[in-house]
């Protein structure tokens, strides 16, 4: 029986800057997709910012139709005020995939860091170096794009245990 | 030429449970619609629960056919991991009526209060007592669901400003 590949989509939330990034993999092999950034206006109302996200993360879902999801375990930090904005946005991208029956994953930055670069305390630009190596097509214009991509690399690494964990068959 | 009464949603966001209150205000007259809690199930993964909230709130937008909305806006305490879950139902509660195409106002804890009760330090019970002389109709089955009158309630005294503001036609 032939193989296919899973098409996972990595979410790197922020009210002002939503980074995202779809690869495939098929047994250890991974391929890059598309990634970008969905933006919001600040001198909009927060309604109509948060609108914003969940329209340009649905049209992502829409167009590249992912498997399976994987958002960033946001980093809660000692202001207040912007770790409530951080998860306003995270709601909205923890429920758009949602939305489209996918399973989410969430991962720690930490994990991420270490399953892309080796090392937990990696910083932006090692992470982008490192995305070159394991995706060479991809061309992530910000941190945040290529943060989702990191995000989406490490679901791909870790999903198998999930999967057994959680009763679902392994797809790939 | 007949005035038409405004019908306002008011929202007291929160992950585990969201209360919401639909009233009608016609110049200084207001009037109970309904109210209930939108629950999510603590042991669902976080992209469900979100989802749950989603889907009950907009049940409540479809049934009713609110005008506008409005939000608490949260407070913001010290412990980190409670405000992100806030933040992050919050975001729901936000997102919902914005796509439904209505304003969404915003509203302090301590503004709804002072609106409903009189004092800016006002306990749930006072607040309860205070929507039964408001709304004599209201049968607010919890805390939340009280709360979420109140802030409905403020909305309907603080509104006309916000239309003026925003250069909305002013309905009732």
């Amino acid at each position: 029986m032939p193989q296919h590949p899973t098409r996972i989509l990595g979410v790197d939330p922020g009210l002002r800057r939503t980074g995202w990034g779809v690869i495939e993999v098929l047994a250890n092999r991974l391929s890059f997709i598309a990634c970008g950034t969905v933006f919001s206006d600040d001198k909009e109302e927060l309604a109509h910012r948060l609108l914003a996200l969940h329209k340009g993360l649905t049209e992502v879902v829409t167009s590249y139709e992912p498997d399976e999801a994987a958002v960033e375990q946001t980093f809660v930090n000692k202001d207040a005020t912007a770790t409530l904005k951080l998860g306003q946005a995270r709601g909205i991208a923890m429920l758009v995939p949602a939305q489209a029956g996918l399973f989410v994953a969430e991962y720690a930055p930490n994990l991420v860091k270490k399953t892309v670069v080796g090392s937990g305390h990696a910083d932006k630009k090692q992470i982008r170096l490192m995305i070159k190596v394991l995706l060479p097509k991809a061309d992530p214009k910000s941190d945040d794009a290529a943060d989702a991509l990191a995000i989406a690399i490490t679901h791909a690494h870790h999903r198998t245990s999930h999967s057994w964990e959680r009763g679902l068959p392994v797809r790939s």
